[in-house]
């Protein structure tokens, strides 16, 4: 199986080249997510209890996207699955070239499900397509509800919504109902799940629905 | 007192615009400061509590930056507080052209303070300096201590950093003395307010802080 060429053309758009991206992820991996938050809503922590409950059963592999520092590429390596690091500088989000020079360097074994972990940052990520098969979004409930309102274009694009930390309700005031009603009422289609990594609720709902998009 | 033209000449380049705002807002506001942090770490809210601290003795104004909604500025304006709405669509941040066009929409009187809000965003805002006197983040403990680090821009240019959310740390297992060192280690100039917006404390300290920078 061939790898893609590291040789990028300046004046082929995002879209192409994530086509090219799809093209071959979809030759190694079952399934593509493409997860992103804001800063410190959860997106490695989730990964982390992603893979201590998929882990026994599939082959997984993650692609980390940070401005600075290896952290997360450390944690995900620490439970024995293949990642590597995409530092981004001062790029606030993943595109397509990135995504393809990673993959292009990244031993990529053939995988049941391939995690892009984007840079933290509610915006700029979801105007980037990555070549991704399913956009994954991580939401602390501590945040506040009305973020899908104030956030559209993340919420809209999302094929679900892991609504992070809901152990925190209790303390942080939020009403989880009206937060869902928003995700709702920006993308009607998304699949919604209220979980919490801390105590590990909910958390089974979300993997099982992800074992079925891998089609086992 | 000559408003700012609207009429832009778009060869300018950001920071030329920025330096056009600051003589501008310094004919008109002793203060003028941009508030920034990701989505949901509670600049609002902050802009509240201090607006219900300041608001007795200081003259004050808020320009709100946010993609969609002017949910932020009538929270604002409920507080009697006048406040002028920039929408920016699907840009992720404020920039110095943004907030030229608003102190021309925005009648600004004489205040002591001109608060200007951003987009909720950990990275994009940082790049744009829109003529304020003073950079203050707001920074949501529950997202984790290493952030600071990952986020290194952000941190590297605020003059003061308020921990928001200290009510949470004993549910969310936050160690504060790291965060707090990660701060410093990043940006050793910063002063760092740790407060929580829910049971007030440490408000006072960084409306203290505040008044000392309108030297009144």
């Amino acid at each position: 199986m061939e790898r893609v060429s590291l040789l990028t053309d300046v004046r082929r758009t995002n879209d192409e080249i994530a086509a090219e991206n799809q093209a071959f992820l979809r030759s190694v991996a079952k399934l593509t997510i493409n997860l992103m938050s804001a800063p410190g809503a959860g997106k490695t922590t989730v990964l982390e209890k992603t893979i201590l409950r998929l882990a026994p059963r599939y082959r997984l592999a993650v692609i980390e996207g940070d401005l600075q520092t290896s952290i997360d590429s450390e944690r995900i390596l620490a439970f024995g699955v293949p990642a590597h690091q995409i530092t981004t500088g001062t790029v606030c989000h993943l595109d397509a070239r990135m995504v393809q020079k990673a993959i292009a360097e990244f031993p990529l074994e053939r995988v049941d499900v391939l995690f892009i972990e984007n840079v933290g940052n509610l915006v700029c990520p979801a105007e980037f397509n990555l070549g991704e098969d399913l956009r994954v979004i991580v939401y602390s409930v501590v945040d506040g509800v009305e973020k899908p309102k104030k956030y559209p274009l993340m919420f809209h694009k999302a094929d679900a919504v892991l609504l992070n930390k809901i152990d925190l309700i209790p303390y942080a005031g939020v009403e989880l109902e009206e937060l869902r009603k928003n995700v709702t009422e920006v993308n009607p289609r998304a699949a919604i799940f209220p979980i919490s990594c801390r105590s590990g609720e909910g958390v089974g709902g979300w993997t099982q629905w992800l074992t079925q998009r891998i089609g086992a």
